[in-house]
């Protein structure tokens, strides 16, 4: 009998890992597949938070086929009693022969155990199967395991001179239905959609996600969810009658500490959430103890950042940009409309930032460009 | 016996077209094979200007064995006693018994007599055979045959932000050695290399093909062949000492007329050839009237135009521009930096120029776009 790969199981679990990306946020993305004979026996994935984990559902489709099977999971088995049970405790009991493993669990209170709890009670455990493709499913929780801030992913929309909009602002539909629909989907993956308050003033953006147009047809979307609106606003300019404030969802305004008590208690009533925090040497809202917070408090894996030159180029001066996903519309603008970033201090060629370009494709008549910031150190936790 | 498709041939003879991309300016590139029985009995190209034509190395190639043969020649044969005689008498003389051609003659003067002359002599002939293909072969020939001025292809270094230099104007090695190789080859198929003379004041290029940096084993360059660089200078305020007046080949200062005398023979005396054009509504060269006189006296092709924003967005107002070519490094320069274009009257997004892109590929590090301005009408000849 020819033997499947581990790699090739592996990949089914991460297939269905990927089915969560929209729905299992602040919890990462999680696939399981139950394997005897050669068989598959059964298979599931984490859903949503406060639902029964990814090995739960393949344990119960299995049923009494799982004992002597081997499990293959994305992620290191839960081994801490949380709302459905530690999963490593579930596999022992069903009597799984071995469990293979993409990744180890990257939170640091956990990691490791679960794979303890199956080597004691005699299971043989493998870990690393595909563990870069399984990283890539939960970048977000992975970074804020590791480094206590969410991943944050730049998404902007320029023509192919590097433009935004025009002088005066106007900037609506650059980009085409087809990129218009990828940032909807990329909203709906995010924990948090970040932006600067003079974007919020200039466009009036709602920043939701609308699933009419994010076409996820055949993916469960949690009705009515929407990520967290954040809004980077030092000096507590936004308008009372900004859309996103009647939005369903909640909007979180980030502004710096000592601003205006009066305008804060009406924002409030408008419906914004206000967080006061720390300013940086400039004044403005300090952008590391802003990420802090949404990590710590809001469990945020995945920050959408939509925004201007502003905050965008501060962002990056900030080294907080960990992807950047561009949609170049074949048009120019020309050296007058706005410019992409506004970075800080470069006079000379030897003070560009350098960029590693990932993917570049075609989406409809634009083209998409992922990239990031060449590889810097990213403080421990 | 399996009958080889007449595109297969064509194709062939297209390789062999292509095989005089750096040689046969101002001369089309042209490549013929001869089959008989469904076997290849001769091929041959242009190599260069007034040596003999692609059919002429196919019949001497093929000896007594081209009678009765079909003749696939990638563009239609000419009727005129040029240098070499006319190569439609030369295929009837040789008895071929048909001939497939991809595309017609498009000099306005010839169109059509070839095919006539063949016919005339009781051969089959066949038009249109990868015609596309054919006319990609001859961009530059062909815009100077239909609307009496070269193809102009706009090649341009920038940042992913579409920076092309830091505002001091330092520029230096922003795309990596493939794309200066991709550069150097470009400069190599053209007639003529034109800039403005900031670009020549700021950089002081050479705008020289240097052969060892385009790499082009295997192919044949013409020994010393430099194109044409063309510096356009309404105010004559290029530097006697430029780099590029000491250098192999000719350089031409388009000039608008009545401007200083005296600082025209100085640069003359350095080496230059100044030709004064009329101005334009704006006082400067006047582009169109440029533009004619690359193609009717110095018989251009193709232009590469190497420059900065304000040429470029000009060339581009003027609807000159018919093909760009992109260079784009992974890396950021920031809002100050120098801008890709400056075009005129753009202040709403209705007032965008529209490109199509056509292409997007790796170079090195850095990434190729080719982009064309949407589609407009050129006045005919």
């Amino acid at each position: 009998m020819a033997v499947t790969p581990p790699e090739a199981w592996m990949a089914r679990a991460l297939e269905l890992a990927r089915r969560g990306l929209y729905t299992t946020d602040p919890n990462p993305r999680v696939g399981c597949v139950l394997v005897k004979n050669e068989r598959l026996v059964g298979e599931g994935f984490h859903e949503r938070a406060g639902e029964p984990h990814a090995e739960v559902h393949a344990l119960r489709a299995a049923g009494p086929a799982a004992r002597g099977a081997t499990a293959y999971v994305t992620l290191e088995p839960c081994s801490h009693h949380g709302r459905t049970g530690p999963c490593a405790l579930a596999l022992i009991e069903a009597g799984v022969a071995k469990v293979v493993i993409a990744m180890a669990d990257p939170n640091p209170a956990v990691a490791g155990r679960g794979i303890a709890l199956l080597r004691q009670a005699g299971i043989e455990v493998e870990v690393g199967v595909l563990e870069e493709q399984a990283r890539s499913v939960n970048p977000g929780f992975i970074m804020r395991m590791d480094h206590g801030r969410p991943l944050v992913r730049l998404k902007m929309a320029m023509s192919l001179d590097g433009r935004t909009a025009m002088r005066s602002g106007e900037s609506q539909w650059i980009t085409g239905p087809e990129a218009r629909r990828e940032v909807q989907r990329l909203r709906a993956r995010s924990s948090v959609v970040l932006t600067g308050v003079d974007s919020v003033i200039f466009d009036n953006s709602r920043l939701t996600v609308r699933p009419e147009q994010a076409e996820l047809e055949g993916v469960e979307l949690i009705p009515g969810r929407q990520p967290l609106r954040v809004v980077v606003d030092t000096r507590l300019r936004l308008p009372e009658a900004a859309a996103c404030l009647t939005e369903p969802g909640r909007t979180l305004v980030a502004t710096a500490e000592g601003h205006e008590p009066e305008r804060r208690a009406r924002l409030e009533a408008a419906g914004a959430e206000v967080v006061a925090f720390s300013a940086d040497a400039g004044g403005r809202v300090d952008l590391h103890a802003l990420l802090r917070y949404l990590a710590d408090v809001e469990q945020a894996n995945e920050v959408l950042l939509e925004t201007g030159a502003t905050l965008a180029g501060a962002m990056l001066d900030a080294g907080l940009v960990d992807e950047m996903q561009l949609f170049v519309a074949p048009t120019l603008l020309g050296g007058e409309a706005r410019p992409l970033f506004q970075l800080a201090g470069i006079e000379t060629m030897a003070q560009q930032r350098g960029l590693e370009i990932l993917d570049i494709r075609a989406v409809g008549r634009d083209w998409r460009i992922t990239a990031r910031p060449e590889r810097r150190t990213l403080p421990a936790r």
